[in-house]
């Protein structure tokens, strides 16, 4: 049998850190991610989701791309060293990259669901109107931007970005994929990588309007507080003239049936993102990106482009 | 001057009707729909969204179309006689129809806005939570189904239509493009005029189709509380194989500025209550729906024809 080198991740930037007794994630160099099963009711609900996910066959392939594989559970020494605990073993969905810039966002202007207890729909509710999830339909959760060899990353405090207004997440998805620094906020975004990264056929944006396509009619799941994670590559883009730009779902821990409704929460919260990032595109790019779907919905792009530009 | 002859009109389904004080609709013989401006801001707000909204030249005419012509405001007896009164002076959707079958659909899952008072969000948020608004993302408000001569209308009491469940709501949507009696439970509701009704390419899936378009875009308003509102005739149907179904928006009291973002839980909503539609629809009729559009979604239909049928 082989020994397995668990390290903690660098480049996790929402969810679960180890702090105070919360243990944190780990990950190996075969590429897997080690999601410590949460102590309450998540850690359970989120290994059903994935055994429930990844045995359903009515998943297409070109859906099942955004989940990060799920290979079983294992028990582990915790990352904190106080012993043995089970953890969810899962895809390292930034395990190949360099220096990956990473953005987390929570979707959906509702965290909370029905069945939880009231408790719980109390303390979600307040997230959701304190943060730009209830207006905005997302929330930036989490967030690493790469600047250069010699600076490394911009990484904001979770307490900052929990304080982001609209205008600062608008802000942040320029800062995203520009060459110029993100931390100096004197300077304006100059957007230099947003065609190669958002858009184009293979972009976040074409992306994200594949799941919303599947989004509009998939009523399995609902989606409760999961998030859209998107990376890629500065590096990448500089050489290759190419980004890797991926989206990946994450955080499953809340998700519940659809029982044939579709989940229009998300589905309103991706929606408002895509017009975000849309936004930040010239027209000509999202032409692009809209153009590889099989559902160009060329009236929507045009439209955007005579009133805005 | 000419004399207006004003009534109660008999055909409305929801909103505020006359009772204990509260002043009740009143209609023309000329088309037009007088709605007593509600004495809290409510009223003000209403007459403010109507006038930008009447003379904003962002709005295309294909959607101006869903929404009622407004003719301004007009000092008239109240429906009670107690005096004079301001009215909203607005067109009355169903004044050409012969027996108009009426639902009235409050879209949303959230229908409270951050701007209001707590005690308002509080009274929404239960409301929301005990309905099928949470849930399903919209809930019927208002009902006028017609049966035939002999029997006239089926509209269930008000206290009826707030218990409506998931199921209930279901059976309803089919219930209204049905030749049967849709008051006798024991009836599976035959759906004869669904192809009609809902499909085709004038048909209310198709229009419904044409609003989502524009929400997935546009930023200029947040329609809060606000119904679409779906006419039909069914001796139409039976006499000339033609429904002119119709889908209208209507309440305005509660549209907030959209400060540039869309309307994430109107569209939501909206999605929600098309997968209900098109699920009642057969699949050709889906796609003579979409067919119409000048973006159809054809996958998107396949794979809801492939797995469901």
């Amino acid at each position: 049998m082989l020994y397995t080198m668990f390290k903690v991740p660098d480049h996790q930037v929402a969810g679960h850190q180890a702090c105070d007794g919360v243990l944190g994630p780990l990950i190996d160099d075969s590429g897997n991610f080690y999601k410590p099963l949460q102590s309450d009711d998540r850690g359970s609900k989120e290994v059903a989701f994935y055994t429930s996910f990844s045995s359903n066959t009515n998943i297409p392939n070109h859906i099942r791309r955004f989940f990060p594989k799920f290979n079983g559970t294992q028990l582990i020494e915790a990352s904190d060293g106080s012993g043995m605990h089970p953890h969810l073993v899962l895809q390292d969905v930034v395990s190949s990259r360099l220096n990956p810039s990473v953005i987390d966002i929570k979707i959906g202007s509702r965290t909370w669901y029905p069945q939880a207890s009231e408790d719980y729909i109390q303390r979600c509710l307040k997230k959701d109107r304190e943060t730009t999830g209830l207006t905005l339909g997302f929330r930036i959760s989490g967030l690493r931007i790469y600047k250069n060899e010699r600076s490394g990353f911009w990484k904001p405090d979770r307490n900052v970005i929990r304080k982001f207004t609209a205008e600062d997440v608008r802000l942040v998805l320029r800062q995203f994929v520009s060459s110029n620094s993100p931390s100096d906020s004197g300077l304006d975004p100059d957007c230099s990588f947003a065609s190669t990264v958002y858009g184009g056929s293979g972009g976040i944006l074409a992306q994200l309007l594949e799941l919303k396509e599947w989004f509009e009619h998939q009523t399995m799941f609902h989606f409760c507080s999961c998030s859209v994670l998107m990376v890629y590559e500065k590096e990448s883009v500089l050489n290759e003239r190419s980004s890797n730009a991926e989206v990946k779902l994450v955080d499953f821990a809340h998700v519940v049936e659809g029982k044939g409704v579709i989940d229009h929460n998300f589905l309103g919260g991706l929606c408002s993102l895509i017009k975000f990032i849309s936004e930040i595109l010239p027209c000509s790019d999202e032409h692009t990106a809209k153009a590889s779907l099989q559902d160009p919905k060329k009236n929507y792009f045009n439209t955007n482009c005579d009133t805005k530009k």
